[in-house]
């Protein structure tokens, strides 16, 4: 797909200097960008860039003062940064157009499908399933019965999603991840062995989520895990049986949250980092990478760090304190000769 | 599905007190239930809920005092919470109930299939493989040539078992799990390179084994990983290569196990935990999240914490005293003082 | 299959002591092996093992000496270890021998696919996709739109690969891996909600790469995630977006790379490591297990360990250190008494 400067600055209400029919077919940062590419330039710190570019097209703010020739077609808008931004969303979104229903899938009769849905080949749609306008189900994804999807929900390939689960409208989950699996619960018996409980809650997520590459929501024992809206969960992020996660959480990947947990809103987890079960962690809490929280957090709005878990600070001086061990135990046999003499001397 | 406090009070042989009529389509938290949902009370402390609940029937020990009246229909029993435990298990069976061989699925002629077993569309079944009875294959898993399943199997969606690996019966085996895949072996080449060692072995999974989603386990280079009976493995664990994991342990999420470990009985592995490569772990060890085990553990049933671990006590009291540094460092520093001065008076 | 040391010694260009007839039909370990077993003998400290063994065949280096009588018959070749890697090897060959195009399966009228491919059931190739020749697409794969492969790829069951990525020659990607799904990139809003950042750029792996069960590739936000030639990874590894991993460095199981940082050559990172965005490692770093960087390593060839991480030595001796801090607040309290003694004295 080519553009020229003339599309995108009508698309994006800018106004050209240069040629208006330079064409180009991909974005690009701008000290990256070759011929045929379009970039833009926000932060006036790196306007040196805008000289040496082989950007064919750079977007610029109207304020940005040229101090040499450019090379490039420029198209001036009112923020430079959205403007690429919504370039960015415009080019992915005709990437990501799909549309139909691909066969051989299994869709149960019993399952409604919104409009304008895109059903890939092997996609399996069981009993009872609903499903909303706009939903992208693509090849290779499962979806048990009972199931209901909100509009503009995208499950990329190999998505699995247990009985009875909710997701949200505009809903994006990532290849491999499983949503609804069972909780990890188990009752011992007097042999050593166990018995399985059954886990028949669901899992619930909320509007505005995206879930990444092959991480794992496990359904409640009995009742809901619940994914609040706006939530971001990473690549191979583990959330246990009954967790509740607070609206606008973001997690990064391989991280852990064992049952019961309920995490509150705007908290942040490093890569890594771990929960242990039935914890509540504050609101706007954040948890440096590889953290480990084994008791609850109370205080809002802190950054934590180390396993197990410190205030960021003292974890940090902690760090401080053990490299200096050396030193303090040299400080210390030191002592020890010194008061050696000095109780000869004194006796 | 729709039951009846007679039809429950049959299934449980328990003793109605109110509305024999009374009807339940689910199951819930005596705190949590609504109209038309069953709980139920085990422990005499929750007693007020049995009060204030607005579920519809509810299962109670037989020697459960009432001090007020109840609005919910009763069920009385000898032990309650084995009763609900009993109709948590009815509900997922009627739930999870497939049966049939779906199309369009692969079952390569040479297949041997069991009696009463579901085959979902997009699984597919490879050559010379046998199913036991009552196996349940969901879609889009894939069994490879010459793979054994025992009797009562399940493979939720998206499983994939590499060829020559056998599980035993009663496995169940959650969406994304991958058994059988190369274990991690490469031999250095003088320029730098690796030449993969080829992996010829299998993974054996006993009896009554269950396997989280996005589990791996890797299959051995020459012989068996084996996965004793009684296992149960969490979501996004790794077992490596030649590993020997023994009976009735448990472990929990994204823990990972190093190639060639021996693995006792009931060892309890919290999750993030990791086991370098040819370690022994002794019967009935506990080890605590994120634990990092460097050497093998030969003394059973210990508890054990930290990255590298020491016994259970002396991590937190490592903790402890690392928190006191700071403290300590002042103490020293007081003592320097007071012998600069001593040494004046000496002197 | 069954093999005669007669066969097996044309293959190997070795000599036979004892039944040219002999037949075996599995490798396995001198020390494990049963009747219809062949097996090795490289190291002369494990000699005891050819006069023990049941193998029915045995290959050993020309120059080993017998001391006793071999029950077993003999194939002597100039190096016994390489011999029976390459019998491994062959036996792999064999054992993963696939081709045909089975139906159905999914290739999008635009899709070239190169000479003697194997294209499994349910497998799904998009628009536009390049195959090279001897690529094995195992079933429930699915290669999304613009996707290049080299020759020699192997996909095992049930991995995805996004849009536009490029694959080298040799790739050898285990089974639920995902290769391009969108990095985790997101802008926050005043509300303290966040705008997805559209993710456009690809990943590309280079020649002779191994990736394990269930690892996660992010693509890029523009420009490509990067993985050299010879780059060996294994299962439930995170590489995040725009990272570029040197050539030959070997990352072990559930290890995570954060954003945008760039791992040198020969790196070699052990189990459940982290390295934290923006980072540079470099060449020939060595990361012990669960070790956390969170700053650039600048030397070269160097071991760490630790989170934070240390110079592998001062880790150690940190750790034997903080062993010792019981025993060191002990020496700080007798001062402390003596100092108090001696003051008496002195005053």
């Amino acid at each position: 797909m080519q553009f020229t400067a003339k599309d995108i600055a009508l698309m994006l209400k800018g106004t050209v200097e240069g040629d208006l029919l330079a064409a180009v077919d991909q974005l690009a940062k701008i000290e990256e960008a070759g011929n045929g590419s379009l970039s833009f330039l926000a932060n006036p710190k790196y306007e040196q860039y805008l000289y040496t570019t082989n950007a064919s097209i750079v977007i610029i703010n109207n304020d940005q003062h040229l101090a040499q020739p450019v090379k490039a077609t420029i198209i001036r808008v009112d923020n430079a940064y959205s403007a690429f931004t919504l370039l960015l969303e415009k080019y992915n979104t005709i990437k990501l157009h799909k549309s139909g229903i691909e066969q051989p899938s299994f869709i149960h009769p019993s399952a409604k499908v919104g409009d304008n849905a895109y059903i890939g080949a092997f996609a399996y749609i069981s009993q009872d399933v609903t499903l909303g306008d706009n939903c992208k189900i693509y090849p290779n994804c499962y979806i048990a019965d009972n199931v209901k999807l909100g509009n503009n929900v995208t499950l990329f390939p190999g998505v699995t999603v247990y009985f009875d689960c909710v997701i949200g409208n505009n809903a994006i989950i990532h290849s491999g991840a499983v949503i609804g699996s069972d909780g990890f619960g188990f009752a011992p018996n007097p042999d050593g062995s166990y018995n399985k409980i059954a886990q028949i809650g669901n899992v619930i997520i909320e509007n505005d989520v995206e879930i990444g590459s092959n991480a794992t929501i496990d359904r409640a024992t009995m009742g809901s895990t619940v994914i609040r809206a706006g939530v971001k969960i990473d690549n191979l992020v583990q959330i246990a049986h009954n967790v509740e996660v607070g609206a606008n959480t973001v997690i990064a990947a391989q991280s852990g949250v064992s049952g019961s947990v309920k995490i509150g809103e705007r908290v942040m987890m490093g890569g890594q980092a771990g929960i242990a079960g039935h914890l509540n962690i504050a609101d706007g809490s954040q948890l440096n990478a590889q953290t480990g929280i084994n008791s609850s957090i109370k205080e809002p709005n802190k950054k934590w760090g180390g396993s197990p878990y410190q205030a960021y600070q003292d974890y940090l001086r902690a760090q401080v304190n053990i490299r200096k061990l050396p030193d303090l135990e040299k400080r210390v046999r030191e002592l020890e000769n010194i008061i050696t003499e000095l109780k000869k001397d004194v006796h």
